[in-house]
């Protein structure tokens, strides 16, 4: 079952068995019906706030950043009332400042350069209507506003001016439509506009000084954290699948479907890494971290998501206990599972600290002994029991599964390998202290004395030793046709 | 792989092997290059205009919208300039018109009812904070802006909120603060607040109407289309696969891709559900046509895609020619492949043409069939041959494969069910004339005479005949036990 709860968190899904049942919800509700609404909301409130203490945060920032402008505009006595400018600055204000400090600056930007430029625009056309005469202008002015409005419309359409550039084009619309239709004089619009220009301004910064300074929200930052979280949330599936599909473990087993939000992450992380490119440089990433990069590693880690949704099913309680054959094969089965579980935890791990993935190599070679391991248990256990082969066939599909997620998490790993190199992560230490005291070189796992103990030798070595670190493509391509051979 | 091109539908994705390709596409434009961006562009633009019509009159439909109601105010001599008033008009036009009805409905409700709550209640700030004298107004209407802004801004994270009201927070931010630190007396805020709702009154209804009754998008029916081509989508993968399984053909293979799609469609289809909770009944749907269910459906059939993702990776060109064990299950493996593609084909045709699903379970039972006549070929053919054990698992993978993917179709079509019985789809017509003009009644494809031909008779005996099209809960247990045993 897909997790339904981000589809409809609070109100209960029509019963699908009853549907008098669901009509009878939607009659006047009793006093104790709204009691427990109000209980629900409540309860409601509060995990949103317990989620993600940054919201509340985020609710007084823009309550700051209101209550700022506003008061500039009311307490100077030249502004008789707030009037026309001061309420651009708080209407800006509302509807610029985001959650994110990426989503802010889009919006702030978006909203100033279009400004600027339709406001130019619509000065332009209102000069160019006014060479036909008071009788002839406004339809001029019509035919202008209706095409150029339905040419802008349409070009929100356009992926590309969709992705980065649709609050501009709205704003757009708007700035030129009433600077246009105004029917002041020019010189009267070109004072308007700027006024209203320098109050859009004032509003736009106060929005990302704000975002930006106080408590800010990356969307980077966000980015990064999800595709960690996504990672983990997969290992702990496949570090607890073993133990789950051979009944050893009894314990709290809700790790089991924490994966499930990862096969509908595709949107959440399109949209971050969208905002997360207007961001500047923050804590440990730059400005031109590369973020597309991203995204190519959330595609690997859905599609492995997508196998294991496969995988899960074979955890059904119809298997109550373990056949014979499955348990011929359980060595080999629980050291793939626990392995790439490993493989990615220590991915995620990497990522998470930033530094070269080095040490997940070593799980998946493991993976790789399982499986060849596998093998061998196969052909035996087939050879021996010929009586129970349809008992064998859910076993050797999940297997099969298994080794489909080995060969995803390899391309996990060269997606990560990837970014490190774009992002230039911090090579792993390679140096350690033996017993002794003398330093030795660590290469995936295997300690190879270095031949020269000098401290000059010493780091050029380190560094070729890291680049070393880097696995060729070559190799990698070797693997993958090792395990297509089964 | 995961389909791509909607992350970045123009610009290619950056070669992960070359990181300084992918520099060098940032540095300064060619001439050579602008022009090919150029050409992209009009490409880009031609194809969002074929692909969807509907956007092009949508395009048209704004730019009518904001040219009547500006020329109203542009016109009509007793508003000096556009003014205050008009521009309100013109603001509300541009952010409520949106794509489908129901967001147009949704957001113009929204704009409507929060303007009148904040109003009231920015009304009543301005008269409470007059009763602290003009020194320490300003603060008690500053305190009381930044609280209920903060609280406002905190609701928008409640889902319930965020998923029907969103909009409609934002316009109560916006009109309170502007409303409550206008500094104005409270007699000319009511003047200017019943002017400026009588606006966007004047705005939002023009918007409803046009988008209502010039060439309308209904949200709903889009919800309706999407989840049919995804099951059509399905079909066309299923029913392609066994030939491409074994071979068989070598003709177009674009229907191999097309279910990818439907991995991502959940933020799609929840977001159509819930636009089409504002529509009015249109067309075939009804008022309260039940569009939670289409969600179910869309659970279910994304489920299936997963599924249809792991089958897919058995395609690869790896296997290049079908082995012994692979063609020794051919006949079962291609009748489940096309008959779960045709009763999947069938469910999204009832779906379509909004009748009872009645002619789908014919090709789940062949499915059912296909099933224990490939246990027997299994059998049959492990016993034979020893030597190829390990060439046959990835066969015995994909074929268990097949049998989730015919469980999940059973769940889908449930569910299709439990969507006709709420939505009232029409029973299919179970007369038909033989040879001899003689009705008779179709059960199942199973034709039954009936006892009496007198008219009346035979209306009353298709009513009782067509309840017991909806099949038993029972019997689909019954049909889930036996597919379980495998």
């Amino acid at each position: 079952m897909e997790n339904t709860s981000s589809l409809s968190p609070n109100s209960p899904s029509p019963p699908s068995s009853s549907p008098t049942l669901y009509t009878n919800l939607k009659t006047i509700a009793s006093p104790s019906k709204i009691k427990h609404a109000i209980v629900d909301l409540a309860i409601n409130i509060k995990k949103v706030g317990v989620d993600d203490p940054r919201r509340i945060a985020h609710s007084f920032k823009v309550a700051l950043a209101i209550t700022l402008v506003s008061m500039v505009y009311y307490l100077q006595p030249f502004y008789n009332g707030i009037g026309d400018a001061g309420m651009w600055a708080i209407l800006t204000v509302v509807v610029v400042f985001e959650y994110t400090v990426g989503a802010t600056l889009s919006k702030g930007m978006n909203r100033g350069f279009a400004t600027l430029l339709a406001g130019a625009l619509g000065v332009g056309a209102e000069a160019f209507g006014s060479l036909f005469g008071p009788t002839v202008k406004p339809v001029v002015i019509g035919f202008l506003v209706f095409f150029l409005v339905a040419a802008a419309t349409f070009s929100r359409f356009i992926p590309r001016i969709k992705k980065k550039y649709d609050y501009g084009v709205l704003i757009f619309i708007l700035t030129f439509s009433l600077v246009s239709v105004s029917g002041y004089r020019v010189d009267t619009i070109i004072k308007l506009a700027h006024q209203r220009l320098s109050t859009i301004i004032f509003g736009g910064l106060t929005c990302i000084v704000i975002s930006m300074f106080v408590f800010p929200v990356w969307a980077g930052e966000d980015l990064h954290k999800l595709i960690v979280t996504n990672l983990e949330k997969l290992a702990s599936f496949l570090e607890g699948f073993g133990d789950e599909y051979y009944r050893v473990s009894n314990g709290d087993k809700s790790f089991l479907g924490a994966y499930k939000s990862v096969l509908n992450s595709k949107a959440t992380e399109e949209s971050l890494a969208n905002l997360a490119w207007w961001e500047i440089g923050h804590g440990k990433f730059r400005f031109c971290h590369p973020w597309k990069q991203y995204l190519k590693i959330g595609v690997y880690t859905r599609q492995c998501a997508y196998h294991i949704e496969a995988l899960s099913g074979y955890l059904d309680e119809q298997y109550q206990v373990p056949s014979e054959f499955q348990i011929a094969v359980q060595e080999p089965c629980m050291k793939m599972s626990s392995e790439v579980g490993k493989a990615i935890k220590e991915l995620g791990n990497s990522m998470k600290r930033m530094v070269y993935p080095s040490t997940s190599y070593v799980h998946i070679e493991n993976c790789k002994k399982a499986i060849d391991d596998l093998n061998i248990k196969l052909k035996m256990s087939m050879v021996v029991e010929r009586d129970d082969i349809l008992e064998s066939i859910p076993v050797i599909a999940a297997t099969s599964i298994l080794v489909d997620i080995i060969k995803c998490v390899e391309k996990i790993s060269e997606a990560i390998e990837e970014l490190s190199k774009q992002a230039r992560f911090k090579k792993p230490k390679d140096i350690t202290s033996d017993e002794n005291g003398k330093p030795h070189f660590r290469h995936r796992g295997a300690a190879i004395k270095p031949v020269d103990g000098g401290n000059d030798r010493e780091l050029s070595t380190i560094t070729v030793n890291s680049d070393d670190e880097i696995p060729q493509e070559m190799d990698l391509d070797k693997n993958k046709r090792e395990i297509n051979r089964l």
